[in-house]
Parts: structure tokens; sequence; C-alpha cells
């Protein structure tokens, strides 16, 4: 080989290096309701790597943006290879870009997604997946607690002012199981009577014609006023809601 | 040249074409005030592109993100290499990642801030740096366009629940210059009663003992109460507060 070659080679090596490469990761958020309370947990899955950097620690599920997939699909692409949730719609949440959260300079952009208790089953037999209490959590790869607990502040805020709880709920729902819901992200009880005054003052919510019976007295169904929902995405909706073209 | 060699050069000439860049851009936004009336204009800098692609296109300040740098960091840097600005303060709005929106694959994050009409100054002189109104901006590089429609569109709903529209206004406000501001960024009229009504019971606005006189009768100046603005930055507030340790 010429010196000419040999530098070259060395060269396009360490350009290879200077690289900064970008990941995806995804932060689902799901409720599990405590046994024998009226009380949820916030709960996020999270995959043991089984690789250096960090093997054997705890990580957000993700991986490697293919350099001809758009973010959002590498996200939902990721999610699935790793966890097999596949959430109907997931939201961009922030670029993590520290120079030193890597061995190797990674940015990587955090999705996030809130899942209905009955829609986390198909993550439940994966080997090196488990679903933790986001208020305790081990000390997890990279800058993923970081990540978490940025994306709870953003869950805790974001309750105040939007539909957000929707994505925990079926589609009608008690105004006492929307209580909980926000109960359980704010990590504090509420009063039902102003609860139920606020809710009902902003809109949002549809009552139905129908009822939850059971060992309480019945209770009226709500459904959320999709009209609002759908405006609420504004103009990059079809970019990040799946499945749209 | 061994035929090893030369095959690794190629290799390592096309993994460089694979790679998939972080560039960062900034979208800047300030009040102009119409002559001749009370009403604002929201208006944004743009940089005129000086080679390809899209030479002579207007685009958004913005440039590499370097191996070292972390992305706030970068953001600041390209904005004032491009612009002269220097804003304390940018926050990060959102990574845009279509695999066509650019020649090559580029994964752009951008951030956004507001600056006061007397912070805007230091860009005035630049070549190939202008001032655009908002609501009527040419066909711009890339995907710019979309990135500043969605860059209003977020502006327009974060007024309606947080202090943002702090950063258009000196320190001290009348309710009539901060209602300004509001109809500047909403496009409409506001009722002055209603909306001194509303800001004065949300809680985020101090009353100061000081007037503002002049052709009008005084009108008492109000500031932000900083405790408020200080705990909604969140977690993140160290990492995007530009020039916190």
């Amino acid at each position: 080989m010429t010196r000419t070659a040999t530098a070259s080679l060395a060269s396009a090596a360490s350009a290879a290096e200077d690289v900064t490469r970008v990941a995806v990761s995804t932060v689902i958020f799901s409720l599990r309701r405590d046994p024998g309370s009226d009380c949820s947990t916030v709960v996020l899955p999270l995959v043991r790597r089984t690789r250096d950097p960090h093997e054997g620690l705890w990580a957000l599920p993700g991986g490697w943006l293919d350099i001809a997939e758009s973010l959002d699909a590498a996200a939902s692409r990721t999610l699935g290879e790793t966890t097999g949730l596949a959430p109907s719609y997931l939201e961009q949440l922030y670029a993590f870009g520290a120079v030193d959260r890597s061995p190797t300079r990674v940015v990587s952009i955090v999705y996030w997604a809130l899942l209905r208790p009955d829609e986390v089953e198909g993550s439940k037999d994966l080997e090196n997946v488990e679903w933790f209490d986001a208020a305790s959590l081990p000390r997890l790869a990279f800058d993923h607690n970081e990540i978490v607990e940025y994306a709870l502040w953003r869950l805790r805020n974001k309750v105040g002012y939007s539909r957000i709880a929707h994505g925990l709920l079926a589609d009608e729902f008690t105004l006492a199981e929307l209580r909980e819901v926000y109960e359980s992200i704010l990590g504090r009880r509420l009063d039902p009577a102003n609860f139920r005054r606020q809710v009902e003052g902003s809109g949002t919510l549809l009552p139905t014609d129908r009822f939850r019976t059971g060992s309480h007295r019945p209770a009226r169904l709500y459904r959320y006023n999709r009209d609002v929902e759908l405006a609420d995405l504004g103009p990059l909706a079809g970019f990040v809601r799946k499945g749209s073209s």
C-alpha cells in the first residue's frame, strides 16, 4: 500500500470517529393499578442492554436512525423491535445532545407516548424488557434518568392545559377514572367536587347516555371532544401522526 | 495500491455519504411597530444563502453542529456568526428530520427565542441579513417555511398559558403594552377589560409603584413574577438557560 493510501485510510477512519450519530429513544408512560387500592402508578418499559456501553443497565427503548427513514419512523421501528409495542401516536419530546452523554458523540431525538393499560400487553413476554415505576428507577444507561425526569415534568405540566390524559383512558370513562389518571400523574389527591367543576367547565368532555354500573352507584360515562383534540396537534399533525400520508 | 486498500477507501467514501449530519437553526421572533398605528407585526431575521443548495434563497440562521459542542452552544454560536444576535435565552423548539428535506441527509435541531425590539439592533448592518414579516414570507430554502409556520403555531398556543410574551417586553410594561404583544402574536384584537381581568387573575404579574406618562393618562407599570417564570423551565433549566453551569 502506498503512503498516500495509508494516510487516506487513516484519515477516513479518523473522520468516521469524528461523526455525530443520531439515535432515537422513546418514553412510554402507562398506568398500573396498585393491588388493593384505588391508586395507580405511572410506569414505563425499559430494555436491558446486552452490550457495551453500559451493558447490563436498563435503558429506554430505541436505536439508530436509518439514513432512509424519518425520525418518526425510526422511533416507531426501534420501539417495536425492542419492546413489541406499537402506539398509534408518538410525539416528539426533546433532542438530547450533551457532548459527554455517551462515549461517542450521539444526539438522541426522544419521543414519547401514553398507553392505556390494555395496550401494554404486547410487551409482556419479551426477555430483557420490564416495566418500572417511574418514580423509583434504578440507575439507567447514558442520561436516561434525566430524560425520564424531563418527560415526567412535561407530563405533569401538560395535564394542566391539554387533553393528554386521554391517551391513558378508554374511549369512554367516568369522571372518577379521569381524576385517578390526573392523581397518578400529579402524585397527589384532587378534590372530587373541584375536579368535576373544572373539567365540566373546560368544554373538552362530551357526556354520553351510558353509565358505569358496579359496586358503586351508576356513574355517567364521558368521552373527549375529538374536534378539540385534533386541532391541538397543529401544523405538524400530518408528520407526527403515525400512518398519515 | 492493493485491491484491499482500494476497496477500503471506496467503502470509507461511501460510508461518508451515508452519514446523517446534524445542523441547528434558530427562529428569532420580535415585534416591529407599524408606522402610524398602534399595531405591531411579528418579524424574524433571515440569512441569504451564498452557496448551494438553494443559493440566493433566504434561510433561517444556523449551521453545522460541531463534534465538541452541545446543541444549545451550537445554536448560540451559529446565530451569532450569521446575524450578530445574542439572545440571553434560546429554547429548543423541535427536531426536523424528513428524509428529503435537504439533498443530503440532515437532521436540524431548531431553537427559538423572542427578542425585544431594542435587542435586535445588533443585526441591522450585516450584509445578507434581513428582517421579514412572519406572515408574508417568500419561498425559503429547505423546509424553512414549514419550520416558521410551526414556530408561529407554537407561539400562538404558548401565549395562552405561559409568560412567553415577557420575552418581547421591557422589564416593566403597562397592561396596554402587554395586550399589544398578545394581539400581534394572535393576529386579532382583544377586549381591554377582559384582558385586564384575565391577566390580573393569573397571578403572574406584580404591580409596581411606577406609571407610564405621556399623551394618555398615566398607566401603571407591571413586571412579571420571576419566581413563577423560573419554576416553569423545569428540570432542563440548567441546560437550556444559556450561560448557566
